[in-house]
C-alpha cells in the first residue's frame, strides 16, 4: 500500500511516529492508526482535513479531533499532562492554528502547556504583563508571522530554549512565512532556535522532548 | 562630461540636488561641487571614499568629511540646527556607519539630531531607558540589521513616522540586509516606512523633509 | 478567545489600534469593535471581505463598508476632514482597490483627500496636467503596480515625502508587486518612502501623520 | 585549441562573429582575430580588460581600445557611419561604460550614434530638454540602473522601438541590476524591448541591426 | 472613473493606446473603447476574459474576439496587412495563445504575419524545414517555455531582430516562466531582444515597429 | 492544428517522442497517438487529467490509464518488461504518484521495474531492510520530497547511477520542492544525477535508456 | 561610543552578553570585556580575526583564542565542563571552524563536549560505529554544508533534540548554505530544529541552555 | 585530524573515494591519499589549487596535475582507457576547465574520452559538423553556461544519456550558472539529466558509471 512503518521508533528516539496526514485518504490513515495502535502506542495525526477527519471519526469514535489544529489523536492511556511545562505564545489572533498544533503535541507528549496569545510587540505591554505566565518553562513556543520580531523580544526575557515557529500570516512582501522565517533565524537573542514554516507539530515536538526529558531528569532524583 | 546637474530641484522639491559620490572621481565631484556652490546652495555628497575626499579637501580646504559616514559637505552658510528634532535610533554598534549617514545628511539640511546607539530588543531595558531621548521628535530615523526587530518595537512607543532603514549588517541567511528589509515592510506597527538597503541618507532626507515642515508650520504661526 | 487589545494605543501612538479583518469571523471583528467603541475611539477593519462586511452591517447598521477598499468604519463622531491635506495618486486604473483603501484610512484619521488616478509615465503630460491637485500637500500617497516608475517622476515634482506603496497589478515578471517594491526602493527621486505591497492602509497611516502634525503644528499657533 | 570559429555568420546573419574576451587569454584573441581579418571581416571584441589590450595592441597597432567600454576594434575598412541612427540615452553619470559599449558596437557596424547622458526621471526637465536629440532615431538604446524608469518616461516620447539595457549601477536592493531588469520587463510603454544586465553590446547590436535595415530600405528606393 | 485617456499617444508614439482589460469591468472597457473610436483609431483590447467578451460583443457587434489571444479588437477601416512581414514562431503547442496575442497585435497594425508553431530544439529538422517561411522579414518573434532555447537556435539563421517571449509553459523548475525568461536573457545569439514573461502583445508590438517603420522606409523611396 | 510532429526521433534518439498531455485537449491528443500509432510506434501521453483520459478512452478502449500517474499508454505490442531492471524508491508514501509516472515510463519502455516505498532516512532501518530488492538494478530512481536525504544515502549503498527526481511534497520552506531539487543537486554521493521537479517521466526515461543499453550490450554478446 | 551593554542579561536569560567581534575593533571590544569582567562574569567574544585577536592577547595574557573557531575567551574561574553533555557532530571535514566554535560556546557554558568529524551520509558505516559517542547526550550540534542530509539521519537514531546547523561549505547551488538551510527546516526527523547559517555559536548556546538546565534538575534532586 | 575515510566505498559503490580538495591543507591531502594508496586504489583529488599541487608534487613526483581541472591524480596501475566511451561536448571555450575536469575523472575511471569543444547553437553547423565524433558513445557530458541551449539540441540527436553540468559562465542575469541550471533541468529532450553547477567531477563520474557497466555488460558475454 505504499506504507512502510518505522514501529522501532519509539525506542530509538523517545516517541512513536507521528501520521503526516496531508495527502492520505482516510483509509490509509485508519490502517496505519490500527497498526499503531496494536503497537500500543499513543496516535497522533496531523494535517487532517475536516472531511477526513469525519470519516476518522467513524472508525475511531473515542478519538479526538482539532479542527482549528487539524489533528487527530486517538490515545490508549489517559492523558496525565505533567511532564515539564512549555507555553505557546503567539504574536497575533490569527497565529492561533499553528499554536493550536503545537498544543495538541505537547498533550500527546503529556507536556503542561497553555496558550498565550496575541501579545505582539507593537503593544509592548501586553507581553510584560503575561511574563508570569512563562514562569517555570521548560521551553517556550514562539508562533509569529509577518516581521516575526516577538521570539527576539521574547528570548531577551526568559532563561529557557525559545522554538520559534513562523507562520504563512501575512501578505505582500511576507511571502507566505518566508520573512518571518529569516527574521527568526537571524534573531539577536541567543536561545531562539527555528522550525519550518506552519511547523506547529515540530515546534511543539522538540519543545516537549526538552521538557520531558528536564522532568525526568527531575524525577529521577 | 556625462553629467547634467538639475539645478532646478531646490525649487521644485524644497533642497538641492545631492552628489551621488559611488563611481565619480575627485575631479568629476569637484567640478560639480563648483557649479552647485555658484548656485548658493549648501553641498552634499554621498558615498566619498577616503582616497577620494581626500583629493576634496585639498580643493575645499572648509569642508567636512565624516569617514563613517562617508559623507563630504560644504556648506557657505553656518550650521543652525533648529528646524525641527530627528533622533537617529540603532539596534547594534555595527550600524552606526549608517546612522552617520542619517546624522549627516540631517546636519545638512540643519535638523537637530542625536544618536541612540545599541539598543536593540534583547535587552528590552535599554530602550526603555532611553525613550525620554524621543521625546518631541518630528520623525524617527530607525536603522538596524539581522532581523530588525528595533522598528515594530520602537514604533508602539511613538507617535510620530519611523524612517526605518535596513543595514546590510549580520551573516548567514541576513543576505546582506534583505532579511532586515523584508522584516521592516512586514512590521506591525502602523508608522513604520522603509527606505533601501543601508540607505542612511533617503532615511535622513525623508525624516528631514517631514521635520522641516513641521518646523516652519510652528514658525509660520 | 485568543484577542489582547492594546486598548493603550492611543495614548503612546496617537490613534488606536486599527483591526487586520484577515482571517477573523464576523463575531471576533464584532466584539473587538464593541471593545474599541467603548473605549470611545473611531473605529477601522481593513481587508473585511462582502460576506463578513454583511454580517457586520446587521450589527453595525451606521457603519461605512467600501467595499473596493475591503475597509469597514464605525465612527462615533461625525467626519470633519479638515487635518491637513494628502492627494493619493495611482498609475492605473487597476491600482484603484489600493488607493481606496488609503483613502479610508486618511478619512478615518480626518485628513482631506482625493484621488488622482490613471496618471502613469507612458503618457507624461498627464501627470503634468494633474500637478495643480497636489499643491499644499502634507504628503503624496503614491500606488502603482508593474515597474512602478510613478513615484521617481511625482518625486521630482514636490517638496513633501512621497509614500510609495507597490501594487500587486501587473503579471509575468511583476511577480505580484515585488519588481514594483523594488523599483520604488531604488527611486532615485530623496523624498520617496516605501510600505509593503498592497499595504494602502500603511501608505495613508503614514501620510496621515505627517498631515495630521504639520496641521497640529499649523494651530497651534 | 579549444576554439570553434562560426565563420559562416556573416553570411547568415549580416555581422560576423563578435569575440567575448571575458576570460580569454591575449594570444588566444589574437589568434581568433587574425582568422576573422582573414576572412576581411570588421573585428570587435567585448570584455577585454585594459592588460589584455596592451598586450593585443603590441600585435595590432591601428587597433582601438576603448577602456571605459572595455571594447576591442580592429577594422579594415575605413569607418563610416551613416547606416541609420541610434541615440544612447543614460540615466545617471555611473551608466557610462555601458552606454559606450553600445556605442562602440554601433561605430562598429557604421551606424551613426551619440550619447545623452545623465537625464534621469527625478529631473524631469532634462530629459525633455534633449528630445531634439532624438528626432530621427531608428531604434534608441537606453541604459538605466536603481529603479529604472527612464525607459517607461523615453518610451511615451518616440515612435521606436526603445532597447533597455539595465545596469548593474546601485546599491542594496538593486541587487547588481536585478531591479533594473525587472523593471524594464514590466515597463507601461508598449514599445520597450529588454537585454541583459550590463548588456551594452547587445543593446547596441540589436538597435543597429534595425538601423542598417531601415537604412538599407531608405538606400534600396 | 478611475481613468486618464491618453488621446494624444498616436502622435507621439505612431499608434493609440492599448486597452489593458486585466481587472476591467464590461463597463469602463466600453466606456473607453466609445473614447478611441470617437478619435477614430483602431481599438486593440488585451486580456479580455470570455465573460467580458460577450457583454462587449452586444456594444459592438462587429468586433473580432479572439478566444484564445484573449484580444478583443474594433476597426474602424478595413485591414491591410502590408506594412511589412513577422513571423511568429512556437517552440511547442501549448505557446500558442501567447503566439495568438503576438498575431492580433500585428493584425492590428496592419503587419503581414503568420504562425510557424512547434518547432522545439530537441527535432531540430522540424525548424530547417519552416526556414523558407522566415524569408523576408522583417522581425521575427519567438514564443517559447521550459528551457526556451529555441530563440538562440533561430538567432542563429536569421539576419533580423528576434523578439524572443518566454511563455508560463511548463513545470517544477520552470517557475511561471521565469526560467524561459532567464535563458532567453542570456542567449549567445547577438539579436536576441526579450519582453516579459507570457507578453505576446509587447513582442508583437516591437516587432511590428520595426517591420511598419521599415515597410515605410522602403515605400518612401 | 498547431502541432509539428517529430516522427524521425525513435531513428535518431532510440524511442518515438512521447505526447505532454498538459493543456491539450482530447481531440489533439487523439489525432497526435493515431498518427504515432500509424508510424508503428508504442504511444505514452503523459499529464493526462481523469476527465480527458475518459475521451481518450472511448477512442482507445484498449488503452491503459494510470490516474495517479496520470499516464495514458496505447501499444501495438504486448509488454515484455526484460529490457534490465529499475527499481524505484520512495522517500515517503505522497512520493507515489511521481514513483508511478516512473514505473509507467518504463513500463513503455519494456524495462523490469518495482516500487520500494515509504523508506526514508528518519527511519534508516527501513531502507537497509529493502536493499536485497536493489541488487541487479542497472539504474536506481529514486523520489523525494522535503529534505530529499534519501538518494545520498542510497547512492552509498549502490554502484549504479541513481536519477535522483525531487517531489513537491511538503510544506513551508520545501517551496513545491525546490528545496529537494537543490539537496539531490548537492548530494556528497558522486552517483547521483538530478531531474526537473516531479519529472517522473524524465528520471523513468534517463534510467530506462540506461537500462535498456546494458540490456542490449548483455545481449548482443 | 555607541555601546549599550546589557548587564542585567545573566539575571534574566541564565548567561551573560556574548560579544559578537564581528566589524569591532580590538580597542572596543577590549573595553566590553573590561567591563563584562567587573560584573565577574566568563566572558567569550565570537567572530575574532587573528589580528585582532593578537592585538586582545596583549591586554589579557590569560585569554584563550581558537583561531579555527575565531573566539575568544576570558574565564575568572577555571572551567568545569560537567553541566550536561552535548556531542558535536559534522558531515565533512570542512564543516570544522563551525563546530568549533560551538564547541567553545560549550567549554564557556562549562559543558561536556567532543567534536565527532566527518561521518556523512555518504559512507552510512561511519555515524553506525560512532553511535555509542552520542550516548547520554543532553542535545546534539550537528554541522553540515552542501545537502545537509545528516541531521535527518541523526535524529532517527537518538532521543533528545539535534541542534542543526547549516554550513556554508559547498559549491553551485548550495548557495552559501542556504541549500543545507532549507534542507534542515524541511527534515523529515521530528527532532530536528535549526539555526542560522554558520552559526555555531547559536546551536552551541541552544544545546547548552538544555543540558545545563537537564543537568540542574539533575542535581537539584 | 577531523577525517574519516570510508575505505569501504569501492566494495559498495564501484569506485573508491574521490578527495574534495576544497578547503584542506596539502598536508591533510596528502595523508589522505597515503591512505588510499595503501588500500590499493587509484587516487583523484579534484579543486586543488596551483599551490598546493605544487607541495603535493614534492611528496607524489610521479603524480598528476592538471591546473586548469585543478585535478590531481595518483594512480598505482598505467592507465587504459578502453572501458567505454564518453565524449565530452562545450557550448563556449570558457566551459573547457569544466570539461577538464569531467575529462580527469573518465580518465581516472578508465574510459575513453575527447572534448569536443566552443559548438554552441548560434553556429548550428558547427555541432552537425562533429556529430561523427558522438558515434558509440555510452554517455555524452555536455558542458554549458548563459541560456544552456546546447543539451536539448545535442540531446535530439543522440540516443544516449546526455549528462549536463552548467558551468557559471556569463555576466548579468546568468547568475553563476543557475540560468544554465534551470535550463538545463527544463530541457525539452528526454535523454537530458543535470548535476551540479560546475560539477565536473560529477558529471564524468556518472557518465563513466554507464559507461564501465555497459563496457563490463558487452565484456561479459
Ligand atoms: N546615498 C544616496 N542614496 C540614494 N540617492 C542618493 C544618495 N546620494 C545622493 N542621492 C541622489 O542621487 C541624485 C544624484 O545622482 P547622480 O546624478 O548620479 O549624482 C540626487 O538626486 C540625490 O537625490
Ligand atoms: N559582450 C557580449 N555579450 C554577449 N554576447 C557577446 C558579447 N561579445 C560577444 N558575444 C557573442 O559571443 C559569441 C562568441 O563567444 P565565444 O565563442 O566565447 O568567443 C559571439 O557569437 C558573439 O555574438
Ligand atoms: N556569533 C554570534 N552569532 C549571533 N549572535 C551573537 C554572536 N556572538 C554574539 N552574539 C550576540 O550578539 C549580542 C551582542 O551584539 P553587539 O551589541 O553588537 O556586541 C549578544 O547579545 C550576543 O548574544
Ligand atoms: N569536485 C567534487 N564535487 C563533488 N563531490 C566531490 C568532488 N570531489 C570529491 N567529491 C566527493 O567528496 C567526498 C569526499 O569529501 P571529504 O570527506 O570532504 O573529502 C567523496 O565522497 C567524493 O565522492
Ligand atoms: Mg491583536
Ligand atoms: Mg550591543
Ligand atoms: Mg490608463
Ligand atoms: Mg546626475
Ligand atoms: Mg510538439
Ligand atoms: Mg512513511
Ligand atoms: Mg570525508
Ligand atoms: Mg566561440
Amino acid at each position: 500500500t505504499g506504507v512502510t512503518l518505522d514501529l522501532d521508533r519509539r525506542r530509538r528516539c523517545g516517541f512513536p511516529e507521528v501520521i503526516y496526514g496531508e495527502g492520505k485518504d482516510a483509509r490509509t490513515i485508519a490502517s496505519i492508526i490500527e497498526r499503531l495502535l496494536a503497537s500500543e502506542v499513543r496516535v497522533l495525526t496531523t494535517r487532517v482535513t475536516r472531511t477526513i477527519a469525519d470519516e476518522l471519526l467513524q472508525i475511531f469514535p473515542g478519538a479526538h479531533y482539532n479542527a482549528s489544529a487539524r489533528t487527530f489523536r486517538v490515545t490508549i492511556k489517559p492523558d496525565e499532562a505533567d511532564r515539564g511545562y512549555v507555553p505557546v505564545v503567539t504574536a497575533g489572533t490569527t497565529d492561533l492554528p499553528i499554536a493550536e498544533e503545537a498544543r495538541e503535541t505537547l498533550d500527546w507528549m503529556q507536556v503542561r502547556t497553555q496558550i498565550v496569545a496575541d501579545v505582539g510587540v507593537a503593544g509592548p505591554q501586553r507581553l510584560i504583563a503575561k511574563l508570569p505566565l512563562l514562569a517555570g518553562a521548560d521551553a517556550v513556543v514562539c508562533a509569529a508571522g509577518m516581521e516575526a520580531a516577538l521570539p527576539s523580544v521574547l528570548g531577551g526575557y526568559v532563561d529557557c530554549p525559545v522554538i520559534a515557529v513562523p507562520t504563512s500570516v501575512g501578505y505582500g512582501a511576507s511571502f507566505g512565512g518566508v520573512t518571518a522565517l529569516l527574521g527568526m533565524l537571524n534573531s539577536c537573542a541567543s536561545n531562539v532556535t527555528v522550525v519550518n514554516i506552519d511547523a506547529g507539530f515540530k515546534a511543539g515536538y522538540v519543545a516537549g522532548l526538552i521538557a520531558t526529558r528536564a522532568h525526568d531528569a527531575r524525577r529521577s532524583q
